[in-house]
């Protein structure tokens, strides 16, 4: 197989820390399998850029990532004085720029984050039916609210106006809605694979063993809401297989705290994905363990994303105090997902997901610093027998 | 005093059901304090001026109410089928459509949602701290995401763009916000005449007894949301006793949640409000609990609306399963709004709060129907001593 090549940017705050953790556990895999993988690391610290040119990454960011297969980021935003959690060095606009212009660069449109409560993680709701949850959220992830177009008329006064337009194409409404079916398939492939069923009703009464959401505010919000409802019907017709349900956001949001386990599959526009996601996150178990991939599905040769959901938490950067666990996660997404091309990696990505999954059940409760879980993981990882 | 005049609009599916014991519960408060307060009802089910203008209510709906004090509305949805919820005879751009007309008709930029675990109320959280939950979320509702405009290019066709425009003010956001920094001082103040108080740290290690924090998305909407801190941050200058805090809208949700316990007030915009004040309601128990009202607090005589946070709940109208809670503390909200003027109805508002809030507790968990809980609440009224 080829060389993967994957380009690591710890970033800011707790990422230099958590990421750290991740390559320790890389280099375990790659030994172990003897995989033809290697990495380079960008340490792009947000200031440091900005002092030099008022951005915060080099100016040619964007070139020197662009042949790599993937990028594992830490987390973004400038810690500032970690006195001060609430006041920034640099404004979120700058520092986490360059989130948003690799999504846009690279054409990552897809952004998906599951949500199931591993054993071991916190449970919020107080329903025991909240350790069935098992969801797919997937952000449309290239378009309409973050398109940054707007401006502010009269800036300053008291008249002031400021308009903010969200753009939505029917090209990436319908190739984010295909995306969500061909995951709910592929999910019920998978359980049934495990023996474990679910079902969900369509309108006409049948049953189906998946389900696609989508979500929309087409109530208040109609020009895009009408266009998603009618790109989510037609795009139905070719997935007779998997039932369908429509929610507004607002509605959403509150069936995610009330009866989350009722979801599949989730499809929502950029914020309202936003918003939704770290919802999802919650309910997994909160931020400490959430991973997040910003992916381009296309055979583009473009790299995709791979963050832990958390920011750079200043509060406690430089401690030693972050958890990896959702860092762990991510990067066991990204070797999954490199490993269409080579299945050795999806295998090192599965073990590496059982090795974080099983520190964490055994680990429920207790206090660990940020190296101790790393090396607890990758200790689990040099156990296993010989592949 | 002048003759209280409020305007009853039962709306659609569990509407006419839920008003029916709010009028019982007015009555007798009517009856028991002798108050000038007469009320008119306006039966408009939406299908029904459908067939006959195109409208889910009359041409002429806003200056036959705009001469009541108050509009008491049930909800709003035309139930359909009732075999098939998700299935409504009229799509809800036009059946809900009244509800953003006489927001914006009225001028009542302000909706306000309370949230509080009343004891008896369903906990959707785990952590016991989810009982200290007093939260007020103040959302603007005259503008932003809700402004209506924009359009669809080339519709239908593969090559369709829509567009929805975000329209803020800088007045409407100047007067949202000072409403939220009074609300809070008025909490606070609340709060020492019933010996509680609670503490909120300033950036600066201040000490406060209230907060207001802001809700945006500034990190990706940025031309409103550099407008929202600008105003906020000016706000706050006049308001020193307050503490102020800023929460992006993803971490807000993610907050409300994991800490909701936390929060004194907040203020959001129209849509990311509209998200905030769903999860709240969820927080205080679910629809079943929630009031809302839509408030017009200038001196303009226009009227401010009251109605649920749920909705019409086709699945069960017509049935008398639909709990009334939430519309009887919504019209106890609304005799208290009305009391700014008469302090017997204030009382009122507060007797009907407090028998509400007692059937609540005395009959946590039991399946009632909605007569029977009116009747409840009612016979609690009438058993009270002479005021
Ligand atoms: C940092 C911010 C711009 C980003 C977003 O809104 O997409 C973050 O919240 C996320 O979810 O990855
Ligand atoms: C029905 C809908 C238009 C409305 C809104 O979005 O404002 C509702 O969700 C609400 O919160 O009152």
């Amino acid at each position: 197989a080829q060389k993967t090549r994957i380009a690591v940017t710890p970033g800011d705050g707790i990422g230099p820390e958590v990421v750290a953790e991740a390559v320790h556990c890389l280099e375990a895999l790659r030994k172990r399998h003897n995989l033809p993988m290697e990495w380079t690391r960008f340490p792009w610290p947000s200031h440091a850029w900005h002092e030099e040119n008022g951005e915060s990454m080099p100016a040619d960011a964007l070139d020197q990532l662009k042949h790599y297969d993937a990028i594992l980021l830490g987390a973004l935003g400038d810690p500032g004085p970690v006195d001060d959690p609430d006041r920034y060095l640099l404004p979120d606009s700058i520092s986490l720029a360059p989130l948003l212009d690799m999504r846009k660069g690279f054409d990552q449109w897809v952004c998906e984050r599951p949500a199931r409560l591993l054993p071991g993680a916190r449970q919020y709701l107080a329903d025991e039916r909240a350790k069935d949850i098992d969801m797919l959220v997937i952000r449309e992830n290239s378009e309409g609210e973050y398109v940054s177009q707007g401006g502010r008329l009269r800036k300053g006064s008291p008249d002031e106006v400021a308009t903010q337009m969200e753009v939505f194409t029917r090209r990436a409404t319908d190739r984010i809605i295909r995306y969500g079916f061909e995951q709910a398939r592929l999910r019920a492939a998978v359980r049934a694979e495990e023996g474990r069923t679910r079902q969900f009703r369509t309108l006409d009464g049948k049953t189906c063993e998946s389900q696609v959401c989508i979500v929309t505010k087409r109530n208040a919000l109609r020009y895009w809401g009408d266009m998603y409802t009618e790109a989510f019907e037609e795009m139905a017709k070719q997935y007779p297989d998997v039932a369908t349900h429509h929610e507004l956001v607002d509605a959403a949001c509150m069936k995610f705290v009330q009866a989350p386990w009722a979801f599949d599959v989730v499809v929502a526009s950029n914020l309202q994905g936003d918003i939704l996601t770290d919802l999802a996150a919650v309910l997994s178990g909160g931020m400490g363990v959430a991973p997040s991939c910003n992916l381009n599905p296309d055979d583009s040769g473009m790299p995709s994303m791979f963050e832990p959901t958390h920011g750079s938490a200043p509060d406690i950067a430089g401690q030693g105090l972050a958890d990896p666990t959702a860092m762990l996660f991510t990067t066991a997404r990204m070797l999954e997902w490199l490993g269409r091309k080579d299945p050795a990696v999806a295998t090192a990505g599965r073990e590496l997901f059982d090795a974080v999954a099983a520190d964490l059940a055994e680990n429920a409760g207790s206090r660990r610093g940020t190296q101790e879980i790393g090396q607890a993981v990758r200790e689990r990882l040099e156990k296993l027998t010989r592949p």
